[in-house]
């Protein structure tokens, strides 16, 4: 077995931090509860470890490939894929109106973290087809949610995001495939899309492309965009599929990981015009598009948990076989297991606090995101939103750049069979390296998390976070053990660091962006590095409590440490992080661009 | 052209910060003053830049190749290393009697990056040499050093090290080669060796192996274990080549990046046994093993300046033609190349500033070397063999370690297209990952750095270097200027953190083993950071005096803001990382090995 689903974990997580005890008190979530959870992860574990996870390496050494306008998926793909449909994991967290579950997104972020450990390439293909549900279960006709999402629910057919081109990457702005209307109320698109996931393959039966275009006429600018939806094959009047699209792919991309996920270039219009059909308002394609991305950056942060759990298991693996040196410390007469050795262990434990933190921090976002769509008090639902969208940027951003640090500790902890490809320990590495770019890259998230959920505001999402913060600091303050004494103090420098940096930020974006904007990845981290370290200070009481009550003591005690390890190492970051922030900017910004 | 060798940064370096003038001054070296320096890199540069660059993208997509027990060299490496050893490059550093340049190391180690940067695989050929080569020089008979090292010196043959053993990674007590004495005086070699780099190829006529392996009867550990000279071709008397010897590639690796580097398997003896010549005594393998260890691991953390570098540039062109997004700060109407935002600039100012220490770093210690070679006082000689020692696992743990966030940062600076292996820059953030692993994983130099270098002297090395960086400190504060006194704020507080540490090393190693060791790498990442951040200090004192007499103005105010970024985002990691060795063993130690 190459992966073991941390079900235990995420049931932690979920009962002691996210509360899903509370979730499942939300209006049409009430079967949603703590046992509803396990019984799905369980389950959801089965199919990704059997089945999933073994093709995870076929599809690094024979990825997908393309050939006369088609994409082949990796051997065995299609076949995972249909268990995948068959088994309901791609409607888990739509409406059972279409087909779905209709389960809340704190269940369904342990089951995408799963997919994607099990195997990033083939989990990328429902992760775009989540987005493009959603953009429709939000700007879709009643006709456009009826024909395409139950089939995309059911695995019949598949959805993608076409917002990049070769002039447009981070800057939609300069989009510049355009749509003409018809007489019959379609348009005709044209114009070229790059870096297309799962833009064509040959594991469904159609592809439901959501496409950014300037309809003729429209303003310059982000706000002349509009969506489509412009199907592989035309959706006849009964559901049944018409004729070939004019969209095609010309070319997939050799790309450093994911390699078995197909990056293609498409090309719409060469032969008169790809149909499509207008998502909601014309020119508003840019605000649907964003719901969708948000789902997906949301996405996105967890395959870095997800990438960083699966090297970090495999290190424990081979940490524990791999016999080589004496302990330091004599207690072994021999060679000994490595993970015997200290700085093994602080690689691993490193490895683990950081996927551990993230994955809480990831899941108490996703209970927030549902009471702010299902509680009944309209005030909870705003402060749930406005503390799930301060998550968004940190989850994506932070938990992303922390795979990269887990992916290449995961090499290391190999030594150099960490080098050769047939490890596995390198396809992590190279996996990861993506998940800091695309759905926008750290900097992006970083310049969402200072426009738009700090200094819009005024900083007081932040404040009101750090209020809470200082809540756990008390508590862990007033338990007093060893641990949690050292847990609050690093909280509390890492806290008192964040608001200073909150302030500085919410002062000077407008006064001094470029001095703001230079430290804007380094907030992104040290509130990231914050937020993590957090949760697992409430993991860690919650932990003492189960512990004194006598409960799994191993594991009970290994979240102590953890947090400890994350405290000590991790949080020890954050002044650090403040102090380039606040004073970083000449460094940035004195340096004549011609000099570089 | 892909790669411009730094010769006017390497230059400064030498110049301020190494002072190449007294090096000149060494008895031997009377004419390896400035003036040469100069000629001999622009020489360097022509060369990598034209000839050996060229082919290092050409390297990643037709690496070496295996077949029927013999390697083929990627196409035109073979004659790029013809023109690399008629130019007199493989000798720079070696003696004048056998065919060598005599020049010092501070010059050798400017060339050993610059061929480093333009193609890392390729020479990894000439380091190994350069190893082989020093340990004949060492302990090897005059006529084992007539015999092999002109021909290695003049590129006829090439030089290997075979420690590795799949049993015998980072701990060589556990080698298991054998070597039976013969009537004639020399030896039959039995065993397998793994990782050999350039262990077989078609680039020479013959391959010098050195090799670790026991003498039947020896002891067991690090004391039983000999080195031997065994060549693929026999060599008769005079000179020429007899039979092949008794050793055979049976496979390379399959590796993540210098896939042009042929790592082979190497199977010693399978009929009747290779033929080898002891070096030196018995037993005593080990010791000069090292020698040619020291010398590589030094070439190892050039290898990581070198690939920062290449990194760096790669990213500086692409954010120059790559246009983007508007400034932050409204400076221009309309999308701007990427260089001008804040974040892209901070990207390219870390991996700058970092190579730019890690590059000064090492040059300083090349000339300590040199003086504690040729110095004629004892004392002087002393000290520089403890300073350089001191540095050299820095050098190699930390630029490497450096390398692996330069690198990912060089892909990160590209966006989407640094994913795509046509682009380059993912196979440079390949190539590094290497780099932290072979001639030693970081923990196996912070080891060294604990124990040979921190413990052993009850800290004295590391508090005179210190009571050095107080004077540099003292000098920036006197200087007055705003950058200076920016800079001497974080060396002071980055100081004061060595130095506890230093104290907590040298004085828990004994008593508490497991908490040094936990630190170890923390320690090692420390002082690195600050032994770079000092020479940039160093660099800002030089380029202010430069400034101030009208020299070069652009290139110096670059020097003062590169300092000046160093201090503000990199050296403000050092406090941190303190805090980590002192206080986080708990974090380390405490976790079960059952609950990993």
């Amino acid at each position: 077995m190459t992966y073991r689903a941390p079900v235990k974990d995420m049931l932690f997580a979920m009962k002691e931090l996210a509360n899903i005890d509370a979730v499942a008190q939300l209006p049409g979530l009430e079967d949603a509860g703590f046992d509803t959870a396990q019984a799905v992860l369980e389950e959801c574990a089965r199919l990704n470890e059997e089945v999933i996870a073994p093709l995870n390496w076929e599809g690094d050494i024979n990825p997908s490939s393309f050939k006369d306008g088609k994409v082949s998926a990796t051997p065995g793909f299609k076949e995972a894929f249909q268990q995948f449909s068959a088994g309901g994991w791609q409607g888990l967290h739509h409406p059972t109106d279409f087909g779905g579950q209709g389960l809340p997104k704190l269940i369904h972020a342990a089951c995408i973290e799963m997919v994607n450990a099990a195997n990033t390439s083939f989990a990328l293909c429902p992760l775009l087809t989540d987005g493009a549900i959603e953009a429709l279960l939000t700007a879709g006709t009643d006709e456009q949610r009826a024909t395409f999402i139950p089939k995309m629910i059911d695995g019949t057919w598949t959805g993608t995001m076409n917002l990049t081109e070769p002039q447009a990457g981070s800057d939609l702005s300069m989009v510049r495939s355009r749509a003409e209307p018809q007489p019959d109320g379609t348009y005709k698109i044209f114009g070229t899309k790059i870096y297309i996931t799962w833009g064509e393959h040959d594991m469904a039966e159609n592809i439901v492309h959501l496409v950014l275009a300037r309809v003729t006429g429209a303003p310059e600018g982000v706000k002349g965009i509009s969506l489509f939806i412009v199907p592989k094959f035309l959706v006849n009047a009964d559901g049944s599929l018409g004729e070939r699209n004019d969209v095609h792919c010309v070319s997939i991309e050799h790309k450093m990981g994911i390699k078995a996920s197909p990056t293609a270039v498409l090309q719409y219009g060469d032969n008169g015009g790809a149909i499509g059909t207008l998502v909601g308002q014309e020119n508003r394609g840019l605000e649907y598009m964003f719901i969708m991305m948000n789902a997906a950056r949301y996405g996105v942060g967890l395959q870095g948990v997800a990438v960083a759990d699966r090297a970090y298991q495999r290190a424990v693996q081979y940490a524990r076989d791999r016999v080589q040196s004496r302990p330091v410390d004599g207690s072994l007469p021999g060679a000994a297991p490595i993970i015997h050795h200290p700085d093994v262990r602080r690689m691993l434990m490193t490895m683990r606090s950081l996927t551990e933190g993230c994955r809480a921090m990831s899941l108490v976002a996703a209970a927030a995101y549902d009471a702010s769509h299902a509680h009944p008090d309209a005030e909870t639902r705003k402060q749930n939103q406005a503390f799930y969208e301060f998550m968004v940027p940190l989850i994506k951003g932070y938990s992303t750049e922390m795979s990269l640090e887990v992916t290449s500790l995961g090499v290391q902890v190999h030594g150099g069979m960490g080098f050769i490809e047939e490890t596995g320990a390198a396809q992590h590495y190279r996996d990861a390296k993506i998940l800091t770019i695309y759905e926008g890259t750290t900097a992006i998230q970083a310049n969402d998390l200072v426009g738009r959920k700090t200094s819009r505001d005024g900083g007081a999402t932040a404040k009101a976070i750090a209020g809470q913060i200082e809540q756990t600091e008390q508590a862990l303050v007033a338990r007093g053990s060893v641990a949690s004494l050292a847990v609050a103090k690093r909280l509390t420098a890492a806290r008192t660091a964040f608001i200073e940096v909150v302030d500085f930020v919410a002062g000077q974006t407008r006064s001094d962006p470029n001095a703001v904007f230079a430290g804007s990845v380094n907030y992104l981290m040290l509130a990231g590095n914050l937020m993590a370290g957090w949760q697992l200070g409430r993991a860690l009481l919650a932990a003492e409590d189960r512990l004194a009550a006598g409960d799994d003591v191993e594991f009970m005690a290994a979240k102590i440490t953890t947090a400890r390890f994350y405290a000590d190492h991790i949080l020890t970051r954050v002044p650090g992080l403040r102090d380039s922030v606040v004073d970083g900017a000449a460094g940035v910004t004195d340096m004549a661009l011609e000099a570089f």
